[in-house]
This record gives C-alpha cells, sequence and structure tokens, in this order.
C-alpha cells in the first residue's frame, strides 16, 4: 500500500466495524423467523436510503431505519407495541463490532489516522463506538448527515478529503458493503473491501484495490 | 377522478403494463431454480439503476441489466456462453402484457391520451409494445434514457409533463413498483398503485391516490 501513498483510513460502520447482530437478536423477541425479519428490515432500510437521497427527500437514519421496521413489521403480519419497537431500534445503538476489529484497530491507528464514515446519525454512531469501546481509534466520525444524502452520492464521501485533509486517493476506503466500495471507488478513493461471505463483485465498476476477508488481512495489507 | 382533472395517463412498463414472464420463462433453460435466479437478477438491475444514479455514472437500462445478469450468474455459479447470455437478454424485448390489459387499454385511450414512462431504453421499449400489439395505445413513449439518470429521480419524471404538455398534478402516473409510487407521488403526480399481490404500501410518503389490484379496476375508476 505504500505506493498508493494512502495516508489516512476511513471506515464504513454497519457489516464493516460493527456487526448488527445485537439487532438479529432482538429480532427474535418479535419474530419467528428472526434472520428474515432481520434481513427484510436492513433490505429497506438500505432502499430506502437510495430512494430518498433520489427523490431529494432526505431524512436522518434512525428515521428510515423506523421506517423500514413499520414496513417489515407489517409485511410479517406483526403487530408491534410501541416497546418492542424501542427495543428493536434501541439495538442499533449497541451493535457488535467483529471479533477481530477490538485488536486491530490500535495497530492500524498507530500507523495511520482513522475516520468512520457512515449513513448512521451522530447519535448512533457515537453510542455505536462508545458501547464497544472502539471511540478512541477515530479521530473522526463522519456522518452523511452532514451533506442530507445518503452513500454512494459524492457528497457523502467528499466529507472525509474535508475533514481528513487529505486528497481522495490517499484515504483508504474499508468497506465490507459492495454498493458502498463501488461508490467509495467511483468517488475517487483508494479502496479496501473487506469480503467477509466470498460474494461475487459487482460488475458495474473498477474493481477495488485491495480485497481482503478481515481486519487481520488488513493489517497484514497496510503494515 | 373527474375532480382530480386528470388529462392523462402515464405507464410504468415493467411489471406494471408487462409480466417479465418471459423473463423467468428463459431462466428456466440456464438455472435449476429459475425463480430465485430471475428475483436476483431483477433486484440487482433494480440497485444498479439506484447506484448509478446516485454516483452519477450513468449506463442506459440494457447495459444495466446485462451487467446484473453478470452478478446474478457469478452468484449462483454459472457460466453462462454468449448464445445463453444474448437468449436471457432477448427475452427483455419480448414482455408479456398482464392478461387484462390488452382488454383495457383501448378503453382508456379512448377517453385519455396514454403514455409509457419507463427506465427502459427506447429499443426495449418500442420491441415489448410493437411485440405485444400495445404500441397503438400510447401517443409517446418516454424513456428515462433521455435524462441519463434513473427513478425515482424527479429529472425522469419530469419528461412526462413535457412531452404531453399537462401539469404534473393532471396526470396520472401508473405503475406496480413501489418504488415507483413512491418517487411518482414525491414528484407531484397524481398517482395510481396497481398492487396485484397486496403489498403492504411503504410509510415514507404520501399515499397514492387510488390504489386497484387490476387494469380493470382502474378502467372502472377513471370512468
Amino acid at each position: 500500500m505504500a505506493t498508493l501513498r494512502v495516508k489516512g483510513i476511513a471506515f464504513d460502520m454497519y457489516g464493516t466495524v460493527v456487526d448488527v447482530g445485537a439487532v438479529a437478536e432482538a429480532c427474535k423477541e418479535v419474530a419467528p423467523d428472526a434472520a428474515a425479519f432481520n434481513a427484510q428490515w436492513r433490505a429497506k432500510q438500505l432502499e430506502y436510503t437510495f430512494l430518498r437521497s433520489l427523490m431529494g427527500k432526505y431524512q436522518d437514519f434512525w428515521k428510515v431505519s423506523e421506517q423500514a421496521l413499520q414496513f417489515t413489521a407489517q409485511r410479517f403480519g406483526l403487530e408491534l407495541n410501541a416497546e418492542q419497537r424501542r427495543r428493536l431500534m434501541e439495538a442499533w445503538l449497541r451493535p457488535t463490532p467483529y471479533p477481530e476489529v477490538a485488536a486491530a484497530l490500535p495497530r492500524l491507528a498507530a500507523r495511520y489516522p482513522l475516520a468512520v464514515l457512515s449513513n448512521g446519525t451522530r447519535k448512533m454512531l457515537q453510542a455505536g463506538l462508545e458501547q464497544s469501546g472502539l471511540r478512541p481509534h477515530f479521530r473522526w466520525v463522519i456522518t452523511a448527515d452532514q451533506v442530507k444524502v445518503y452513500k454512494p452520492s459524492p457528497k457523502v464521501y467528499g466529507l472525509a478529503p474535508r475533514h481528513m485533509k487529505l486528497k481522495k486517493r490517499q484515504i483508504l476506503f474499508v468497506s465490507s458493503n459492495s454498493f458502498d466500495v463501488l461508490g467509495a471507488k467511483s468517488f475517487g478513493f483508494t479502496v479496501c473491501w473487506i469480503n467477509r461471505t466470498g460474494a461475487p463483485s459487482d460488475p458495474i465498476g473498477p474493481l477495488p484495490d485491495l480485497v481482503v476477508s478481515s481486519f487481520d488481512e488488513l493489517v497484514v495489507a497496510v503494515s
């Protein structure tokens, strides 16, 4: 990576730094098929970020997540009371870091300044990072909420060079979400895809500069 | 509808006027689970229209469909040869109208000028409408390709008032795709959702003005 002159690393949050395992767990309390419920909720949440961005009708990620939950409950024929909805939503405030993340981040932070760049609201991101003890490793916590549009809009990615005071190519952007890898590469970052599941890459843009299967591999690759 | 002063009707094409049944049929030749293959292809095709629009990296719907097919084949572990890919893609040129459409369109066309407003390329739309004998009912065939961005961008919907020389609210926009209903309503059309499957409505915007389960119900509603 030295030849790529990377001088800082920005990470996607949900699905990359943290698993949304706590959310899946919370779904078990309301849905017989919790995995399907959670998958539908997550897919709808993502769809709403795309649609709202394209329609120019932004609302923040907490609100979008609530609306996606409302749709999902209806689709599954579940009537959730206020308490159930609250508990499901609050699971987003205590996501679980992937197992190797806590050990890998300090090693990365020793060499590069680190940032989070996420669709999540500031409140969601701060809560998640503090809850999991990861907050001290990140110099910047950057949210799409600052520009009122979602990834993969270049406006979101453009926040990182501005905050980090680095050029696009000097930032290694790390994500597990393939749409995010596409958007980041299209924007002009140096990009690492953490492909935990061996998914095929999307054939609609340039390939990421680096593909790894975990944070441990990332540490080796940038050392 | 008279009180809404509707003076023209614009239809979404794929999933609304025509079923993509021919595509599902063609999938049977290559995939053991043709329904799952087709569903993944369609979902990826849609995702790519969202992503390309948000990234500002437009390519036309034929190209996007080919790329979605490439991803889907890889995801299903299928190596398709050039002839198989050609046959799958060509199924998009001969979609099947929903059963009641051929009888309903002339009744609607007798009262209102009709348009198609679709993400499809001009070639795809012309071929599909001529193949199915529906072309004569439409005064306008309008494609997102004219503005190089996809639904639900207001730029696409904005083509209809311009071509039809009507105000937004004077146009009844008809779609079976809920994201399209959202986008059209957000743009300012009078909107009819053809909900063939009894799906829940998305809770992120104003409701459509009219919900029907088929073209027959639409004919009754606007007569």
